[in-house]
């Protein structure tokens, strides 16, 4: 593992490498706007490869590897986007990848990342840690570890969403960045983007409600750790505390973190599907969200809000829709 | 109005004019480009302004009004996309707008007009025609009618879709282009499109089945009629018969027909959720759907295929997911 911690130039060399990525783009609506009192720019990482703001860490990782050194290739712990988008990556690029998932995860996914070619290790979540088993792999062969947020080219790939956005805006006024927090490093990134496009907005955060890991671990000083695991929609969102590299950079430039409940989030995931026609996952709703439940907080200023991602269950995505039932029979 | 046949000069005035128009992204995903046996770019017009492509017909026309000729604004018949995207655009413009709906139009609709600004004319569809309430109110005020589809301006607007596309795919190879069909205003703005900006590509139309009158027109040659107005869930589609300045050059240019049903757009709908995070509305996805339901349309070529808009009630919306329940629940 690299602990290089990223700086702003990072970014704009990924910015330069990740030609292979969508450009994503910006959505507005005037009734967001009126909502929220500002201007919003919903930034639709959801429509990026995999679905995902993951892919760009993924790729800004996954193509400088050393193949000499590693012709084992990559091995990932994520049942989530950043698994997806490390065995999306390693098939583009030819290189192997094996992804650690809990046994129990749902088989759809797993699924997934055999249909890109992954090598899927199984293990069962109450016995083990995933990070442990990445780990014996990557003692045993050789392998490559990709974390989803302690690597300066993970960090470094994620702060290109901002980036691009920046570049999009560049001569509009752009007051704040609002990104989705699980373990930091899309807010790490986005704090080195802001720097490195010479921007001057405030880099916000937004956690779920109990899973406010880094919003405390910012009033403390310290990594503190969340009280549960689950219990939250937003699965992308539930990492145990903040990763080492993207804190070391957010206790220092990140200006905020905003906290929506589940219900506050799947409203938001309705508003965007009636007002942008996108479909956002829980957890990249929850930037919105949390603007939509603090309509203060954005007050006669302009936003980039960073929808991190669109893989969601159609249950749960349905649940979100009935949310409307009222207001749809008007 | 102006009944100007337009040339390809003018989609490319148009494309330079609409810098105001959301660049929509081109989405794939290996999936689809599987299930067609081709190579799939999904021009996602259902995130344009409004969300549908009519706010680039609209904007290329409304911003050339002469203001002093038509001091009392425009005029519009149209319970949908087109009729939104005036209103809008009058608004961003400062021109008075009035659009033409039906009393039985949804309240939703009439609502949202009304919130752009529109003067809204009800009228009773069983006892009079659109067009010739449209012209009343033209013959009475200083008003300019504003078709949907019988307009050089429009025309040409439309075919800034294709333009867009194809630049952003300058050098991809494009072998096709196709675009959902009603009036027939978009797919000869394509046409003029691929001209103008040098493609080879073919356009292909994809009208609902049972309303295939562009389909029997371009084979009798002469403007046919649909047998019905109803019936069919693709809403935007349903206009009775190909309008005149768009069926000139279709009948010169357009290069195939394709056709699907209601079960099939519902199915095309679901698929461009899951596989693309986005939505779309009936019409929108009838282009996809005709491609799915004859695979070997597209077998070994590429295609640019136009989601035309985004605008679906919620209730049909979730008719589309659910015929996807035993796919979830795996």
């Amino acid at each position: 593992m690299n602990l290089r911690r990223p700086e702003p130039a990072d970014v704009l060399d990924a910015h330069e490498r990740l030609g292979i990525a969508i450009r994503t783009p910006l959505l507005r609506s005037d009734e967001l706007d009126a909502r929220v009192g500002g201007k919003v720019f919903f930034k639709c990482e959801n429509l990026q490869r995999c679905g995902a703001f993951k892919f760009r860490g993924a790729y800004n990782c996954l193509s400088r590897l050393d193949r000499q050194a590693y012709p084992g290739g990559v091995v990932a712990y994520s049942t989530g986007n950043h698994g997806q988008a490390v065995a999306t990556v390693g098939r583009m690029l030819g290189i192997p990848s094996t992804i650690v998932m809990p046994y129990d995860a749902p088989s759809v996914k797993i699924a997934k990342a055999r249909a890109q070619g992954a090598q899927v290790v199984l293990y069962d979540r109450r016995a083990a840690r995933r990070e442990e088993i990445a780990a014996r792999i990557a003692d045993a062969n050789p392998v490559a570890i990709i974390p989803p947020g302690d690597d300066p080219f993970v960090i470094a790939g994620q702060g290109t969403v901002a980036g691009e956005a920046l570049q999009a805006l560049s001569g509009a006024n752009v007051d704040v960045v609002l990104v989705p927090c699980g373990g930091g490093g899309l807010a790490a990134g986005t704090c080195l983007a802001v720097e490195a496009f010479r921007s001057k907005a405030e880099v916000w955060a937004a956690e779920p409600l109990a899973f406010d890991d880094t919003k405390r671990s910012l009033a403390s000083g310290q990594r503190e750790k969340n009280l549960r695991l689950d219990g939250s929609i937003c699965d992308a969102l539930l990492a145990p505390t903040p990763a080492v590299l993207p804190f070391a950079i957010n206790r220092e430039r990140l200006a905020r973190v905003l906290v929506a409940d589940d219900r506050q989030v799947l409203e938001a995931m309705r508003f965007v599907y009636e007002e942008l026609r996108v479909v956002v996952e829980p957890g990249g709703a929850i930037g919105l969200a949390a603007l939509l439940a603090n309509p203060e907080a954005l007050r006669g200023r302009s936003a980039v809000v960073v929808a991190s991602g669109g893989n969601v269950d159609t249950g749960l995505f349905m649940r979100a829709l009935q949310s409307a039932g009222d207001r749809v029979a008007a």
